[in-house]
């Protein structure tokens, strides 16, 4: 396997992104090769004890910022990291691209025909999966590659996440939910009244419709909506969880007992903020384009990079792509 | 003031419910009119001390469920609380109805034309308004009432939710912003961006689109979006606050050290719970219907609803609904 990792990507970069890559060729013995500007790369791999480490670089002029609008991107930094990346995926040099830069971007850059991955065949809109870090680790599928959606692009994000669960959780015929305000009859959007008999006339699990609470418990393995709802809801889970966390912090130092009562009790928050972590899963997989792509957190840190090449190299050896290939097909044909 | 309050709301009806009213009657020096089964009120109000209380009954022989279809309680359930204590609003013999009973349900009701409120003049959709509980307590605006929407409605419901905020919490020409998934320029889904130029172009305080990290902050006094997406999030936030609740109690218990750190910290908790708790902030208000209506949740206790019965008071005093219409015209006519 050789999985091509974006050395330019994070809000820090590229400290953790090298620091993760060489985690990862230490631990999966794979060829990881980071692509990015090569003097930077060389000058932060030298921090680190590389030796026998099957390490590669390969050279990008360019650099995609956070702020960078994916547009701009397409059409004036084709010699980012980015596109570099991905090309060498498309190219066969490699199995996997992992980066935890602008989303938009990696989106806009992965879905070009010519020096992208492109589309499944027959895959209308690919979509982002995200794993969201409770024990039961359900899939939120779209996160936010697609703000508008037809109900049959729930139908084909439904049938990628299924897919994907089954392969790489190894969960048996996964139950796929739609996320809706309401789990009754006659509740739900329009989108979501429509997709409904789609996906019941589907061969897919379909198991209802649930709400946030019955995502969160693990209700459905897969837990299909649209980009813009389900962009909303998870950025909505980790605005809480950090604002709890950080009020928690400030409340239990404002007094010298509670203080005393955070030291003692600090284990336990650790814990709870593991499950709530989404550095704890890996990044989000892009379904539905001709190659394999993860996608984490701008402010990953080394293991959150690590993991995420981690769930690549998984996702490439699953063969993920075939699998929706000849899902998609069987789909259109039953 | 006269208020009606619904006696067979909640989900452990009617104990919380006359509680509230009890709690209501004795500190605002109001008429609370208690709409429910005659008998149960009564053997209810019994276990209180209610002596010179200005407390009234209204018998209604129906109870609606929180299982009830909202069409089934609209045809069939026309002697409930719920009918009987909205149309004593509509015949002007009380000022205001609060109820923590089935939402569909109210929603419906309240909008009828002939037994109900109906819609304001010149408001396409009522909606209901939420107060989020963080200390700057921001206007989410709508919460569930509207499923799908188009984005006029959205400026009437930006409408709304600023002169509720101006004129109940008294924030002269209060900020406005849309519910996004980014706040950068061609962010958002096809009605976020339709929506943004009528903002723009109102006599509204609109300062751009914010995430739900930046709601949770109080970067927005209203925050405005559709009733699916607005549901979505409020339940989001609810279910990780009390999820995250859930697993900190189970991981210091489970282990003698951090229980004790845990009851020694407890203090610090209680105040973190509350910055999340929806019935600190009484209920949502349901805008744009021709009277004053606060809807409070199921699982309310009798402070919640001695809160929301406060509230719908202030709301009666302010005018909401005159300022309602007299604004919706304003802005016809700009």
């Amino acid at each position: 396997m050789r999985i091509v990792v974006d050395a330019m990507g994070s809000d820090n970069n590229p400290t953790p992104d090298v620091a993760g890559a060489v985690m990862a060729a230490r631990k999966l013995k794979d060829t990881i090769i980071l692509v990015g500007n090569e003097a930077t790369i060389k000058a932060e791999l030298a921090k680190h004890d590389t030796g026998g480490l099957p390490l590669e670089i390969a050279h990008a002029s360019q650099v995609v910022t956070m702020e960078d609008k994916p547009s701009r991107v397409l059409r004036e930094k084709k010699d980012s990291s980015m596109h570099i990346g991905i090309n060498m995926v498309k190219s066969g040099d490699a199995d996997a691209f992992v980066t935890v830069g602008n989303t938009g971007a990696v989106l806009g850059v992965a879905m070009l025909r010519s020096t992208g991955l492109g589309r499944i065949k027959g895959i209308k809109r690919p979509a982002l999966g995200v794993i969201f870090p409770t024990p039961e680790r359900p899939m939120l599928i779209d996160n936010g590659a697609n703000a508008d959606c037809k109900p049959e692009y729930l139908l084909q994000f439904a049938l990628m996440g299924s897919i994907y669960v089954e392969r790489v959780r190894e969960i048996k015929n996964p139950r796929v939910a739609l996320l809706s305000n309401g789990e009754e009859e006659g509740k739900g959007n329009i989108l979501i009244q429509e997709a409904k008999p789609l996906l019941e006339a589907s061969s897919i699990n379909y198991i209802g419709n649930i709400e946030p609470k019955e995502f969160m418990q693990g209700v459905a393995d897969v837990v299909v909506t649209d980009g813009f709802t389900g962009n909303i809801m998870m950025k909505t889970a980790e605005a809480v969880a950090s604002y709890m966390s950080k009020m928690i912090r400030v409340n239990i130092k404002s007094n010298p007992i509670t203080a005393i009562g955070g030291l003692l009790a600090r284990p336990a928050f650790d814990r709870v903020k593991q499950y709530l972590d989404p550095d704890e899963v890996g990044g989000a997989p892009l379904l539905g384009v001709n190659g394999v792509v993860i996608i984490g957190h701008g402010r990953s840190g080394a293991v959150a990079i690590m993991r995420a090449i981690e769930q690549a190299r998984l996702v490439a050896e699953k063969k993920i792509v075939d699998a929706i290939a000849a899902g998609i097909d069987q789909e259109g044909k039953s």
